[in-house]
């Protein structure tokens, strides 16, 4: 018998026949996220657990027979942080996606790591509740995946990233024992915070099986204005000047020069081609207007060359589909792209996009850059004809290039896409030694034998 | 040469003379933080450094010399996790209170540890800035003392506990060497959230030697509406009304009728002591009045006997006054008080105040209560005379049984206040073998010498 044949008749043992996939025309199919550039193995057995138990049984096998374990979700990550190992248990957790609790007086409800973004936005949604992180796949991918990445989205300049609404999790740890961490209650300091730990380690320290979500109260319906600019310095300048203002936006994107022209190619949205940045700014308060018409003088101290603020909600959904489909806009320009993910202190936002701008030219690329730019995220957006090998190339060397831009202005790799295959090298640049010592103690704690996720983060 | 001079004389080495306190009648007034019941050692030495250096000199110092160091604030902690050690150093960062940076365009402040929560709250303030936890000391207690604690206050209802305002943090390790988390930027996800794990670690990780915090816009000025109910129950009632209808409150605070007639007692404010329960809310939205009145009319629904909304800001902060009283208030009334912190989920408050006042029968004590209500953090607080040796034990089961109820109905031990000694026992209980073995582990990673505030959380 195999090794490959004596894993699957132990995962066997503890799981029912349709939990279970092990045609390699079908495990292939499971072995890369949404990532560029980042190698994946071969899966040996791809199971797809319904049962707290049943992960349990996956990680008691694992662990006794040394085999890799992979977690995923709906593979939407940008990093290759779900990629397959060769010869890996991938353990995927989409089939464990019941709601099992939404509590209106608590503000919290409790899922099972398989339960969509969007359906449970809109299962909350019906109580009155909101569960702001609003992630582009939203519609697609996991909650157990926004966990493992900490992943953030539109909403985060008010509202935060995922991290900030995890109250608690049930994890199996390696050895196929059960954690519950954290609570919940609003507030509680009982010991280290290990609930904070799990959120955005990468499925390399157990494996989410349950979580206790925080919520907010529904808003009102946001409003939306568009400022153009001519030139992404001024648009910069808006932006600090709204936040310096004591504003509380709850969206700030900018789309460059670029991607507006991207979506409109795509999708004929008739966005101005003439503005060298776009800038979107809305408010969900009592009076968003109010709101707004502060943030367009704004725009205009600034230099924007016009302000346009939606009359109402149609328009302001028009606007934001526009944003929405900026990645995908962008990655129909030349086939292929490279999505970078550098957060910097907002102050530098500008020196972020002239350097990325720079960048572009010295690689003889087309980068398109939207950003959050509230939160001083920006998402460069290499472009390129990956069966061209100078270009791929050229493409590799200007996202390094990107991320070392970044860490200059005191910003980090990362704002919300997390680590994976894609930057590990460069999580050990901003970490530093002493750091990255740190974090692998940490990992050794949780999977002493490194079979959970490996080759990841370090 | 005596262990202690050996010690003294080494200390010497890497700092100036008027950073060490060695006379016994000055170290042993370093012995305790403010909490009741819990023991205390006495410090070879008290250090206070006013540079990073310093401080890892003292830790070097330590580790060569296996001598336990218990880091401290201003020593207004309630479970006496800043008291000394036998023989330990105690590492007083008092002195480093510098405030590095103030931004308002990213939002953020740079610190040293030993700077007052009322500087920095006062200093952002001057800059349209809002640092908002606000624990009961903070016209004392230190940033590095929150962070130890991951301290709480009024205002958590709507702006959350100081964890939430870390963004980044040096450390310096129980080996001396430096280590950096976290980040300036409003987002990132680069690596295991080590700055998570040292907020709320109670100085038995590492030291911390700075932080970066998040800052708010300065809100407007809130107003305070204050009602009155025949019992608990239905003012908790009234509470689940307001935050299941949406609402925002920056403050959703309980006193019970023995914490209003204890402070009516000590400061003649003429509370209303025919009521139960007295409820106070606030909103610093745009239009606070507007808010208030449909709390007013939750409140009513709920069976508030009477509901007075403050005219402006001098009358809410008188009613604000006579809710941050209660602790001192609460103590004069036999002398000494043991303060619990349990946090249950809101939905479940009713029963804990019920609860409580069942606890108090049965012991023969007086129990006020006051509540972060919002959030289902109670502050029962256990009022007696500690010459009486019967007293006393009645007093420490109450207690004991205060927090079997907050777990028994889904609570933590701790919504705020940490660990430290007074709770050690429960934190076990509340983390189960799991969680405290890894717990343990994690500890073990930063501190293999246990060095760092011995005895305090397990």
């Amino acid at each position: 018998m195999s090794r490959s044949q004596g894993l699957l008749a132990r995962l066997r043992d503890g799981l029912p026949a349709e939990a279970l996939l092990a045609d390699p025309d079908v495990t292939t199919s499971y072995a890369n996220d949404m990532a560029s550039f980042c190698p994946a193995g071969t899966p040996a057995v791809v199971v797809l657990p319904r049962t707290v138990e049943q992960v349990q049984h996956v990680m008691r096998v694992a662990t006794e027979l040394g085999v890799p374990v992979v977690p995923q979700g709906a593979r939407t990550g940008l990093s290759g942080g779900a990629n397959a190992s060769e010869g890996c248990v991938v353990l995927s957790l989409v089939k464990m996606d019941r709601i099992l609790e939404i509590s209106p007086v608590d503000r919290i409800a409790v899922v099972e790591p398989g339960v969509i973004n969007a359906t449970l936005s809109r299962a909350v949604n019906e109580h009155g509740l909101y569960y702001p992180p609003d992630p582009s796949s939203w519609e697609m991918c996991t909650i157990g995946g926004n966990i493992g990445t900490a992943s953030g989205g539109l909403c985060c300049v008010k509202y935060g990233v995922t991290a900030e609404y995890v109250l608690g999790l049930d994890v199996v740890l390696a050895d196929g024992r059960l954690l519950s961490t954290g609570r919940r209650t609003a507030k509680g300091v009982a010991g280290y915070d290990l609930t904070r730990l799990f959120v955005g380690s990468e499925g390399s320290l157990g494996v989410v099986v349950g979580a206790t979500l925080a919520l907010k109260p529904q808003p009102p319906q946001q409003l939306v204005l568009a400022a153009e600019f001519a030139s992404a310095r001024a648009a910069c300048d808006a932006v600090c000047a709204i936040m310096e203002g004591g504003h509380l936006p709850s969206l700030l994107e900018l789309m460059d020069r670029t991607t507006v022209k991207a979506v409109n190619d795509l999708a004929h949205m008739g966005l101005p081609e003439t503005t060298e940045a776009l800038l979107m700014c809305a408010f969900d308060t009592a009076d968003p207007a109010a709101d707004l018409a502060a943030v367009g003088a704004l725009c205009e101290a600034a230099g924007a060359t016009q302000v346009v603020p939606a009359e109402d909600a149609a328009e302001s959904e028009l606007l934001l589909q526009a944003r929405r489909l900026a990645l995908n806009a962008l990655e129909a320009v030349k086939g292929t792209t490279m999505i970078d993910d550098v957060c910097v202190p907002r102050s530098r936002l500008a020196d972020m996009l002239e350097g990325v701008e720079r960048i572009a030219e010295d690689h003889k690329l087309t980068i398109g850059v939207c950003a959050h730019a509230g939160d001083g995220n920006t998402h460069p957006t290499v472009c390129f004809d990956a069966t061209d090998p100078d270009e791929s190339r050229r493409a590799r060397e200007s996202f390094d290039a990107i991320m070392a831009l970044g860490l200059e202005l005191g910003g980090t790799i990362t704002g919300e896409h997390g680590v994976g295959v894609l930057k590990k090298e460069w999580l050990a640049r901003e970490l530093g030694p002493v750091g990255l010592e740190m974090q692998r103690k940490i990992k050794e704690v949780f999977d002493p034998q490194g079979l959970l996720n490996p080759g990841k983060l370090f």
